[in-house]
């Protein structure tokens, strides 16, 4: 399928107030993040490449030790392996964080 | 470099009207499509994956002969080698696409 809507993403919770919209080619996944106000992801870390941007709102990354404030239009990159987290402030917030190879635990 | 802004992104003006600011990894990469209105990216084709969504405004896709007007937040899907388009409209938009693996003819 060519192209999708966000009716046809896949819907995924992972941590109170964090909610995963999720789309995925062979290579390539995009995930639709919306964070509540206050919410958290905790450090993890996996072997995919994992890049992204906000869409809407801050969110606060912490990579690889790195702390900063994501705004529209930045984007991040986390390397295979390196440890990261997520956090939103006292607002919603919403970042498109992208995927390769797809992450199968989330299809 | 974990984290980057709009002014680190390298940019490419790759048909009239239609530029790009790219950042990319090793299996990844972003490219954000400025389209001036009434642009157009003529059909073509790569063995890289492309995805992307619509961040701003609206764009036409057709993809393996499918044409959509994508809309913020929906999303496409370019396999590889499948051949695809784009055009704006009568205001901007702005579009994300992204690659795996990077686009080494964008770097």
């Amino acid at each position: 399928m060519y192209f999708s809507a966000q009716k046809d993403f896949k819907e995924r919770e992972i941590a109170p107030g964090v909610r995963l919209r999720l789309t995925w080619g062979e290579r390539l996944m995009m995930s639709f993040v919306s964070l509540q106000p206050n919410s958290v992801v905790g450090n993890h870390r996996h072997p995919h490449e994992q890049m992204g941007t906000v869409l809407k709102g801050e969110v606060e990354m912490v990579i690889g030790g790195k702390a900063r404030v994501v705004r529209e239009g930045e984007a991040y990159l986390v390397p295979s392996n390196v440890e990261h987290s997520a956090r939103s402030f006292d607002k919603p917030a919403l970042a498109l964080d992208i995927f390769s190879p797809p992450r199968e635990d989330y299809k």
